[in-house]
């Protein structure tokens, strides 16, 4: 047989590695709850009619090409405006590029950044593409605490501790996935502080940004001034269209970062170009009406709403309030009981003895993420109500 | 300043980093003949209508969000139902995943297979992906020569002495790019016996296969009996739409890479998915109706014959003959005069004095694509006149 190589032994997805035991359910002809997926578009949310009409328009004009690598000019420009009007920060365009979703922009920013023993500050708990990466490429993950008792706030003294003479940037993910936290422009600034002191750049993620249900969401470059920031979003979530891979990257700095500019745009003219007729769709997105933003987060408020409140009814269930994004990260307080020897084997049983699907907390940080699951909070409320209830039923049933 | 990584150092993609300077002459306002770019849909080639439309109610069904890692059953299915009738090769679901264009198959395929030392054996010359990608993850590409004087067919032979304990495949790419090279049936099957000598798999990228001028392509897997064929393939050339970035990989073998596709499969589940909506309407390609495939085919064929003919008349210009693809690779006799350090040099000078660009050989192997150029041949006949007019007078002026 032929081996695999080294690197890839360590990659598992634990967000898609759930759903192999649960197609295996579904073909036997269960019914799973499926509150796993970030996917909007699998609930009873929809690309806004205009995005696809412009899909078709795009198609028809011949827009069916390879795009320039970095993405079309007009899009980044598009994307340029709304940073400006949005967060009030400058870019030009060489500051830009258009990927295949967020998820390559991480893999080539990571891939221009980070040598074999590096170091990437990440929240814990974090989006594990972040952690996987960063070990597939040989760095070492570093996760630092985010406060739970404080909405998952990060813990600005815990990312002093540390730092370390390997450490490369410090991870920012906001609205975070998994746990739904909304980060303070205080927080934020402090960070920023750090990074400037330690003369680090901060690597934020900002692809849930204008999916918030109190507070607005401050973007880290508008606080940054004269720290380096590397700004990563997309239109998968607040577009609803994750399945169009439309990510983008922003490079924010006095020259701190042309080096890594230089090696990511490299790498981006390697790999041919982002789909290029969804490039053009996402042009008319930021240039259409915005009314889908207000009544998507209007109806994640209210399941958000009712999820945190039904949770914490939950005897052996407690959890933080999500302020943005669509997840909610409960602690499995039941885990006390040593019923069940770890938050994997938990989310496992909910799935075969009630098919409810979730992820379990050790799959985002085996450090702050154990001991908790994930669930998405996009289904309806009927459906959130009977998953949740299932949970309570095994819950009552095991312990 | 943030240093790059040491990994991003090496990377340099020839194809795309003459268009740099070219587009420096454009913003002048000086219009440049691109004879550089291998997509069809930027000269006088269109995606099919029925293939737009597709496009437009798969987005309207609501097929925008995420698929599957692997890609959508039904479309594993239709390239299942397409390799068994037109190469007789069984694939079962599980063999097959629907990737980023062939570019992210090939990034993923050799992730889960390559250690740093180990070698891939390359067509010379060869698809600079495949070299680059290789060094990139601390891999060591060996280019094999192929035959200018039999149309670029691979030299079985050098093949044979270019193995070692560190081989870990064997790269064909058929038809070829840069050089049009159809490989007979007779050498691959020379090759398939020479891999199963050594137990080696096979990497066989067949992105072109449909586009051929006179022979049919035969598809290694068809050939390879009991090697294992790892082939590459997708939609970008053969249904005229690069830049959806729809490729799949097929794993045709007997356990021998078991371990190999297992790794492929978990780096693609950490991934998240291809663009969701050009594969519906990729499916709706296979199961529609095919004869564009003839027209483009006739097309390609005229401006092969001309471009063929008239490039073999200009003094100091020679090339072989393509069978398949869109590509010629003209080898520069007027390099003996010395008047050129390179043939980037070469290049650069074609295209600042006249205007014409085309890619420098040495960008596709250092040994046996040095003193060429790769140009396509799908522009009209009347492009294609006035670009190599210009060539024979830039040879004219400066020998």
């Amino acid at each position: 047989m032929i081996k695999a190589s080294d690197r890839s032994k360590t990659v598992n997805y634990a967000i898609r590695e759930v759903v192999v035991p649960a197609r295996k359910l579904e073909k036997k002809g269960n019914k799973v709850l499926h509150l796993n997926i970030g996917d909007p578009n699998k609930y009873d949310f929809d690309t806004p009619q205009h995005m696809k009409d412009a899909l078709y328009e795009a198609s028809i004009k011949g827009h069916n090409g390879y795009s320039p690598s970095e993405g079309y000019d007009d899009l980044r420009n598009a994307i340029i405006k709304r940073e400006k009007s949005r967060n009030n920060v400058d870019y030009k365009l060489d500051n830009t590029c258009i990927t295949s979703g967020v998820t390559e922009s991480l893999q080539i920013l990571l891939n221009a950044c980070m040598n074999p023993g590096d170091e990437l500050l990440l929240p814990g708990p974090t989006y594990p593409q972040y952690t996987l990466i960063t070990s597939f490429l040989g760095g070492i993950p570093v996760a630092y605490r985010c406060i739970e008792e404080e909405g998952w706030q990060p813990d600005v003294e815990d990312i002093r501790n540390s730092l370390s003479e390997k450490t490369k940037g410090i991870v920012l993910i906001n609205p975070n996935n998994p746990t739904g936290a909304l980060y303070s422009k205080k927080v934020i600034k402090e960070i920023v502080d750090l990074a400037g002191e330690f003369k680090l750049p901060i690597f934020s993620d900002e692809i849930y940004d204008d999916m918030v249900f109190e507070e607005r969401q401050y973007a880290t470059a508008t606080i940054a001034d004269d720290v380096p920031v590397v700004t990563m979003n997309g239109f998968s979530k607040v577009y609803l269209v994750p399945g169009w891979r439309i990510g983008y990257i922003l490079f924010h700095h006095n020259g701190e970062l042309d080096d890594v500019q230089d090696a990511f745009m490299r790498i981006a003219r390697s790999r041919l170009c982002a789909n290029s007729v969804c490039q053009k769709a996402c042009l008319a997105a930021l240039e259409g009406k915005q009314d889908h933003i207000e009544m998507t987060n209007d109806k994640l408020r209210k399941r958000r709403d009712f999820s945190y409140k039904r949770l914490n009814e939950i005897e052996g269930i407690s959890t933080a309030k999500p302020q943005g994004a669509f997840y909610i990260f409960p602690k499995i307080d039941a885990m006390e009981s040593g019923v069940w020897k770890s938050d994997k084997e938990f989310v496992l049983d909910l799935l075969h003895e009630k098919h409810v699907l979730v992820v379990h907390g050790s799959g985002f940080c085996s450090t702050y993420g154990k001991d908790h699951f994930r669930a998405v909070i996009l289904p309806t409320i009927e459906i959130l109500e009977e998953s949740f209830n299932k949970l309570e039923d095994f819950l009552k049933e095991r312990i």
